[in-house]
């Protein structure tokens, strides 16, 4: 396939002007003449990426994030950034606040910019993402969510969710209160399903209630439903939920685990050092940071397999559940 | 479609004046009114990314950090990034991986990238740092350290070490152990600064260690010398290191406060909840985050000012120190 330098050497000028004239930029009448001239003889497609910007590799990975918070997406990142100590790669991030419509438009943002590829830490993909991604031209990594078509790297939550609900029927529970951060997130979403999957025949009751990611607004929503219900188990979707758990149970003088059990998914590097040490779902989020970045080189340099990578939970008893 | 050169032309107004109008800069009354006659006589339609690839303004911040780990850089991160929301900024991060001359580089990156402004979350500043510096034209906000001619957001450290010393010789502690960063972080070497212009004049013996930021590297160096040394307190640079110093002294059986105390500087979120809870020094993250992206938005739309901010620290006493 013709490429902008192919058509550089056939009109002697410049690739920026080739590209001034592909962005509808200002290029004298004459040079026009000669690229116009140029594309129809060498069949050239200014496909909609090249069309808008790409003339060379610039060597930097795009990465999308929703937010800052949270031990996984630092983790994760962390992964990245060693893997890519050891390449000529550098990375550019972007954050998009939790907002869907802002995600699509930093998609946009990192394609003009200039990226090789784009990693996007994905919370929930709209169809107006995948429209997007659709029609670029570089390789796109999607970190924790599944998509046709384009490298998905996960870790098995639904799987998480399953091994912790055989442990907490285990346990012999009777009322369960649940709280995970709001249907949005497809991936943490999954952990409920597993859960669902094994005490849905079981005469085990769920309070499901949402929070968000961060630790407070679980210690708020905890301490309004604490004397509501008959719970001996509470579940964070996520490690940092089950410490605002801790939070509000302790305020008010529960006993963990003798009253009250707590549970969360993560195993953040401090779960074992909270007050009583949290029972828990490891992933590996160093190993899902080096398969994501691991893959999205390889595509960058050539490799068109698309793959589905996933990592397995694990199950970690410790000392929050009785 | 109409340009903003269509609009030059049609007013006689050059362009940066178009674009100071187009950003709600400052522009003469009679100015103004000739640039709203044109936009709606050529249905020019100032789509703000369109407008943005025209004239110089991205409205893009840049923000450089050193590495992903620990709490505060993603809480100041977190706090910048909830200012934007409000703002037709957006940012763009990179990250140094600890290396200063990456670091120099990655400045130069963010310059090709066009952006507005560069906030530098600095660990130690070369002078190769201040040459590059001095010759943007963008405004720069330095966090975390004390420079020259640039806006300069910083913690007080060299109070906290005070305030920590303070408390320490009020315990009357005889020897203590100090695990910091290394010498290339200068913020967190004021923490010891501060510490020994108290405790130099005591008959207080010091055990210094070198440590990282990482929880395990304080973790490994704490068993290596909680059985060669005596001493009574256990200070991390840190409140990551107090969590690997407390890892490594429940692991030896030791028990906290009883027979070695402990203390951290940060207070993370999740500091109150370890166990035991974690005696150690406060800094408003979120308010140094506000601080150093107002302050250079400030900048960007005009304000030449230089300042220096400093946030103030708090001595929060938990349970981990007898």
């Amino acid at each position: 396939m013709a490429t902008i330098n192919d058509i550089a050497k056939k009109t002697g000028l410049s690739k920026s002007t080739i590209s001034r004239y592909l962005n509808q930029g200002s290029v004298s009448k004459a040079s026009r003449k000669k690229i116009k001239q140029a594309i129809e003889e060498l069949g050239y497609i200014p496909n909609s990426y090249a069309r808008n910007l790409k003339i060379s590799k610039t060597n930097t990975i795009g990465v999308i994030i929703p937010n800052f918070i949270g031990y996984t997406k630092n983790t994760s990142l962390n992964a990245i950034n060693i893997y890519l100590k050891d390449t000529d790669y550098s990375m550019l991030i972007s954050c998009s606040n939790d907002d869907m419509r802002q995600e699509v438009r930093i998609i946009d943002e990192m394609v003009r910019l200039n990226v090789d590829g784009i990693i996007l830490f994905a919370s929930n993909i709209s169809q107006k993402h995948i429209k997007t991604l659709n029609n670029l031209d570089i390789p796109v990594v999607i970190f924790g969510q599944n998509l046709d078509k384009f490298i998905s790297i996960t870790a098995d939550d639904y799987t998480a969710g399953r091994l912790m609900a055989s442990y907490i029927k285990e346990l012999n529970h009777k009322e369960i209160t649940y709280f995970d951060v709001g249907d949005y997130d497809i991936a943490v979403g999954n952990r409920y399903k597993g859960l669902l999957s094994i005490l849905k025949d079981t005469d085990i009751k769920i309070n499901h209630h949402h929070a968000d990611f961060t630790k407070q607004t679980a210690y708020e929503r905890a301490k309004e439903v604490i004397d509501k219900e008959n719970s001996t188990i509470y579940l964070g979707a996520t490690d940092n939920i089950a410490f605002g758990i801790i939070e509000a149970l302790r305020e008010k003088n529960i006993k963990i685990p003798d009253e009250i059990s707590v549970t969360g998914f993560g195993d953040y590097e401090i779960s074992p050092l909270i007050n009583p040490p949290l029972t828990t779902v490891a992933f590996s989020y160093e190993k899902l940071g080096k398969l994501a970045i691991e893959s999205l080189i390889d595509a960058i340099e050539g490799n068109k397999s698309i793959k589905a990578k996933q990592v397995e939970p694990k199950l970690i008893v410790r000392s929050s559940c009785k």
